[in-house]
């Protein structure tokens, strides 16, 4: 498979069909979801309140579930908007944001995996090894760095019939049976906030346009690393995080544009 | 009408007076809306909860309701802040965001239209179409482009007794006996989240300092239509939507501090 | 006391501690806050809900209560963890947002003065003075400047037995004893949403890694002061606070990675 290809393929596909994604998410980052999945064609939504999600949902081209700033309201919402969702076959894309730090969060994702069907889990490794059942907790929602990124997320995607994304230095997209290791990115997206919440984002468009949700999530994971790395040049100038931030913004765009995907570093692994 | 000159009198006024704009609003945006209101030269203030808001807007020179992320709560905090700002004869500024989208908008939007006295309503074709009762659904919350502004304009505008603003290629401002169209603007203002809801905003200010909530309209849409025109030098250099929304923020700033209209287009229409 | 030093020092513990800065904060500065953080090298961490924020509280070195977009439920969520916070000695910063325009906001301030142990108060005169019981009212959030700052802050600071800053053109710093004069800062600081919360999150960064919280407070306020000042630069440039946000950022990171705090102006007064 040539993923580069096949990624400038699926970005031709959200040109062309422009996927509302509907978010269901924290108000941390939100903003900067907003911002990327227009950057990329697709047309975001927020609505979180149970009064309206599975009205607005029925509309989506995919749907974005993020623990970020979570609240039992909210927690309804996703029931509601999740449920719908699974009946209508649109695509749900789970964000565990800091899962393993709070009882609350762990009980809500696992209830979110054991009720709905989903197309795609993104999180670091922390945050996967939790879901996993392979460690109990962690602290704040930042990834410490570690190994076994591969084994876990194909473990999780057979157990869960979903793709699994484990991001990280290498991020590891698998679904159980192919698995897909992506080598771009820029550690700086680790000093800017919400910067895995965008990834969900980007995947979610993708996963709007395509029923191949494994390369769906690696295209997400390629333009975002991509981005960062053509981002990061601004540091050479003395920039730093904030500068960096903008001009991940633009160059996810001007990727979608220009359909430039060279210096893509992902592999079959 | 020089509506430019205009433009200029009511940026010293916002100078000089610097208003408070009290925002009911989404979350997502949120940040954006209250930066512009300080670029222009006002003070923006985020309060939705009940309990504070009609405090809150006993101290304001204007009221902005937003109807982006709603949710029951906040739906009662709009009832208690608009009967408040009618009582005081404090202009309240509508923007449906989403209208046509769900049921809960739905409703909420025509409950404010038919409880509250209303300056300015602002939105796109969609959301003006709903309001009017043209139009049943959307999707989302993004425009789709159409024809039919103005005369849609004129009647809302005739039928409730307030100013309607119609954004869109061409943005149009009535308040159904005076009708300005305004040609500034560029289209990567609909690549970026929530430059409906900061043009919102910038009205707001206006409405903060004039009684003429019609020409208040228009220089917000003016202000936010050269902003865009001159932000996108940067699209030229590389730039995109990151970039571009940076730069929209620094002109709407400069805009106001030098009074430089020049490029205006806006006439009665 | 080199209070410079001190701050290359604190910068250092930051640096080598990564501390969990826990926040209870209002969505229109909190993007801005957890970026901050992140730029001087602590991780920050959004949670409000009463269902997890003890246990989120647990994991942190240092706890900001901010009172912008407050509701009831967040104050429930504020007593439990400020109460845990207390338990294990970790510190307690809060930011009492518009405190005066609102008896909402100051009935809550006052229930966690009383009942809470804090190690930082950090506010604009007429938040600290409305705390201080020595003003009533104020309009929206914004400050109005004023004479007093020194007194005020060592006041309160003997009455609450914690640290006071009192923002503004020259910033105060007193824990009641001693008192630290900040002439470092820039007037674009004001024209930005959120710089008043970003400072706030640099201190409960700086009050994770040291138990001097008067020195923590005095380098989060010239950490932000220089940091204004290098990113005034871009004013002269035809910038305006949209460019000057995105260089506050990068500045406040560059000063954390190469500790260069030349300029500072900050002394015993």
């Amino acid at each position: 498979m040539d993923v580069a290809r096949e990624v400038v393929r699926l970005l031709e596909e959200v040109e062309n069909k422009n996927p509302l994604v509907h978010h269901i998410t924290n108000f941390v980052t939100a903003n900067d979801c907003a911002n990327v999945v227009l950057a990329l064609g697709g047309s975001p939504v927020m609505a979180l309140d149970r009064e309206e999600v599975e009205e607005m949902v029925s509309q989506a081209s995919s749907l974005v579930i993020n623990l970020g700033t979570l609240n039992p309201r909210t927690v309804q919402a996703i029931r509601l908007a999740g449920k719908k969702a699974n009946e209508r076959g649109i695509p749900v894309i789970l964000d565990p944001v800091g899962v393993g730090a709070t009882d609350f969060r762990a009980k809500t994702a696992q209830e979110i995996i054991r009720g709905l069907k989903l197309a795609v889990i993104r999180g670091n490794l922390s945050e996967i090894k939790v879901l996993a059942g392979l460690r109990a907790r962690m602290r704040g929602v930042d990834a410490k760095e570690g190994r076994g990124g591969k084994v876990v997320a194909e473990n999780l995607a057979r157990t869960l019939g979903c793709v699994v994304v484990v991001t990280g230095v290498r991020d590891v997209i698998s679904n159980g049976k192919l698995t897909i290791g992506v080598d771009n990115g820029h550690w700086m997206l680790a000093r800017v906030t919400g910067t895995g919440c965008m990834l969900t984002s980007l995947i979610a468009t993708f996963c709007g346009v395509t029923a191949d949700y494994c390369l769906a999530a690696a295209a997400g994971t390629i333009a975002m690393g991509l981005a960062g790395e053509r981002a990061s040049q601004c540091l050479e100038g003395g920039g730093g995080p904030g500068t960096f931030r903008i001009k991940l913004l633009d160059h996810i765009y001007l990727l979608a544009k220009e359909k430039n995907v060279k210096g893509t570093c992902a592999y079959v692994i």
